[in-house]
């Protein structure tokens, strides 16, 4: 376990997710209270439903087509349900706007094969999710820290530091609700700042919905390509590209998220993914379908519910156990929240006292830092311990910084 | 059906398979004879196996694994069953040795991103698998014609030839057993010639043994990579990367193929992956893997069995119903039959005719020439139509072409 914080130490900031994901393999212990992977609770997935729906196709008139070759561009009815989902989300499009991908991850490889040459600038959160970095790094572009929130950072900082690195901005991508790893959502008024600084740039938005079902309280605020389109822009004149998974609400296991964009943009898609796999297995589009249309709306009132006591767990077991100086996200929704901790502690050696001493995993900050900063931040996952875990874990953690930081 | 025609006739040898495929979309009509397509026949699919091979994953121990984020080298016990096959093939090779690829498409993709950089050439056959160029497209190669059979192309004239497109030769590609489109098998010596070449020139072979498994008479062939083993390389040293598949023995639409390669290319191609789509997923690896380990064998006898009917009767009602001037290969397994017209026929335009007045299909040869020979060849599948209706077919293509020729 030494070694697993010493690795975490010694490669924060130019870790690999392959790497932490098979560091937090390591911590998965039975006696071990995990705040570390950032994973839906298999126990919440809808096994039934899918085994119903498996059976029905495979011994119904669909069987064939479940098990041959198929369209690249995906199951229609599949992609008619996403879109009626997403008009009914402020965005009207219909199923020639709809590529279904084999995952949101495939989703961000293929937008940015699209969009990306080597020296083009993307504009991120910081800290941003782990997984959209992977994708993209694979296009060799140049990273430039996205505040929407506020900042000070002008067009005319970013057009300059894009021509420093070698190329321009093309690219700005964020997740808007409830952000992996923050639990961060951007508010209206930064949403209609980032549309703008996109225009004014000219960028291509990726917008992330992975987490957006998963609202636990408060207000939904409209999507970022809604928000386009209610200022008068069509989908097939929007600059935001919006990607969304069934991983976090219905099964990641069966890979399957889309991308809605403009038909054009869709077309080329299609074509890079016939190059790339042809097509996302029929068998598991047809069974989603099946699932999704039967349950959906159920099963994420089932997540919400589960999942907002195990965040208000935690968020009550931070007021009551962490010690003075060190802060957290309040997120209303997702699967994390975000700590800072006193000046001087670093996350990773904490790590590894909390792995050896109180039996408690998180993720260190510094990981999901692209510049090796964050040392003071760690994530909390909440997602897959019961709020009894969560109070003991937590409780446990507290004690640890308050003696380390006393 | 003029259009058709008229596409495949302007659009020949600039085709992609994409396009191709639209077309022969529009010849899937019920009273068309089609030798077209290039797909299992989905009557022969093994549906009840898989019926049950998801109903017991899904109500059993294995259900949440099933439905969850998984690693993305491929489900274990799946990487086993195709070692110890591969093993009983002539390759000594375990577990890491294999990625689970989203196809075989997908293998071609990761080992073009792997091995080409733009102006690196591909040594590939004339005609060769559409599908294969276009996932390596994607990587800008410049293509060479290989000619293991014999030829009078040097070692320096491919050398000569690479460095005149501004790069130098990388990769060789091939389907040595029943290949697509002309079900050609290329003979030990042609093979062992295929070798020493790559040797010569320090390429990579990439072999595809899509249709491996398809014999129907005459002996086995050793594989390229079993060939390398037997000369003394190990798996580790060896320069052949074999690249597998479900699609045309289990079931097409479940996208599951394998790379058995050195284990550090492995572990290259697992970070590609994690990179581009996480993991191939679960659910349809552990149903490929329920089925392949009960009934793999049977079912590669029930195909063989039906298979051979059809190329037997293919074969026969050629040999009976075309006329002087027309030749085609006896393909010893696979799918296909190619067929070379008369002189000065052009077998789109023969399409033309065959789809209006015969009602019947094949796709024209120079679909599957990047530089717009082969007109006056063509493709004959005899997957899927049954030994009845291939001689119906075929004797009415043959007295078109007497027709024309005559």
């Amino acid at each position: 376990m030494a070694d697993l914080a010493q690795l975490f130490a010694a490669r924060a900031g130019r870790m690999r997710a392959s790497e932490i994901r098979e560091l937090l393999k390591l911590l998965d212990q039975p006696d071990i209270i995990s705040f570390a992977g950032g994973i839906p609770d298999p126990a919440l997935f809808p096994t039934a439903a899918f085994a119903e729906a498996y059976g029905a196709l495979l011994c119904g008139q669909q069987a064939a087509a479940a098990l041959q070759y198929a369209p690249s561009e995906g199951h229609a009815p599949l992609r008619d349900w996403i879109a009626a989902r997403l008009a009914a989300d402020g965005i009207a499009c219909d199923r020639d706007n709809i590529l279904v991908t084999s995952g949101s991850q495939q989703a961000l490889d293929y937008l940015g094969k699209l969009f990306l040459s080597p020296g083009g600038s993307v504009l991120v959160a910081r800290p941003t999710y782990l997984g959209a970095l992977q994708a993209l790094n694979a296009y060799e572009p140049a990273y430039q820290t996205l505040t929407p929130d506020g900042g000070n950072t002008t067009p005319q900082r970013f057009r300059a530091a894009a021509a420093a690195a070698g190329g321009r901005a093309k690219l700005a991508y964020v997740t808007p609700d409830f952000a992996n790893p923050t639990g961060h959502t951007l508010d209206r008024a930064g949403r209609r700042r980032l549309l703008d600084l996109a225009e004014t740039l000219d960028l291509a938005v990726v917008e992330d919905t992975a987490y957006r079902a998963l609202r636990y309280d408060g207000a939904p605020v409209a999507s970022l390509l809604a928000l386009e389109l209610a200022g008068g822009r069509t989908l097939e004149t929007a600059r935001t590209i919006q990607c969304g998974s069934f991983s976090k609400t219905l099964s990641p296991g069966l890979r399957l998220g889309w991308i809605c964009a403009a038909k054009p943009v869709v077309r080329q898609l299609v074509l890079m993914k016939q190059a790339a796999d042809l097509h996302t297995p029929t068998i598991n589009q047809m069974a989603m379908h099946h699932v999704a249309e039967r349950l959906f709306d159920d099963q994420v009132a089932t997540l919400r519910d589960a999942y907002r006591a195990r965040r208000d767990a935690m968020l009550d077991a931070l007021a009551r156990h962490m010690p003075a100086g060190v802060e957290w996200t309040r997120p209303e929704g997702g699967m994390f929240v975000w700590l800072a901790l006193p000046a001087g502690l670093d996350a990773a050696r904490l790590l590894e006292r909390a792995v050896a001493e109180a039996r408690v995993a998180f993720v260190p900050g510094r990981a999901f830092h692209a510049d090796g900063g964050g040392a003071d931040t760690l994530r909390l996952s909440f997602s897959c311990a019961d709020p009894a875990a969560i109070e003991t874990g937590i409780a446990r953690l507290g004690r640890l910084i308050a003696g380390r930081a006393g």
